[in-house]
């Protein structure tokens, strides 16, 4: 174990998911579940450009929706994720789709 | 779109799981897929200091093995996330674990 090491930039960009998710849960109620307006807070804060290379202007609604149907109507950490993940694939969709217009 | 914008950490996460994957699945054979040998090249070189916190030891060879179940051996874009996904998930938890017992 080399903790003292420099992180990779995987390993950076799972620390920001933690981290990012934390910074908002943290704010209001429970410490470690996002509620709606910490949810759409986050959503707005750090996710406004990211978005705008989705092609389905109506995904956030859907997943927010998604989201809204748990019956506590907070978000963990691993709902979370499963909601960045969702947005990640979509964003490589449109990359690779890019990528191979070019005949990269 | 404000596309000049500086990104979010979020979305500059994001961008980090997207520039990664493909670093590595574009060395050989689909340049949108790892194999295997880029799978393992990918999980050294950019897991080996977050995967300390892990406290199954035999947590990655559980996922290497069930992506090696794959009918082609090869992992995409989709596949990649979710993998990522459950390694920070299992990090969160440790994170969750730390801060409660400290009683934050």
């Amino acid at each position: 174990m080399h903790l003292a090491s420099m992180p990779s930039q995987l390993e950076g960009a799972m620390d920001t998911l933690i981290r990012v998710f934390h910074h908002y849960s943290a704010k209001e109620g429970d410490k470690y579940k996002l509620n709606k307006g910490e949810l759409k807070q986050l959503l707005t804060s750090e996710l406004t450009d990211f978005l705008a290379c989705q092609k389905d202007p109506q995904l956030v609604d859907k997943i927010m929706n998604d989201l809204d149907s748990n019956r506590d109507n907070e978000v963990d950490f691993n709902e979370f994720v499963v909601l960045v993940a969702a947005l990640t694939v979509a964003c490589n969709d449109f990359f690779e789709e890019q990528m191979k217009k070019r005949g990269e």
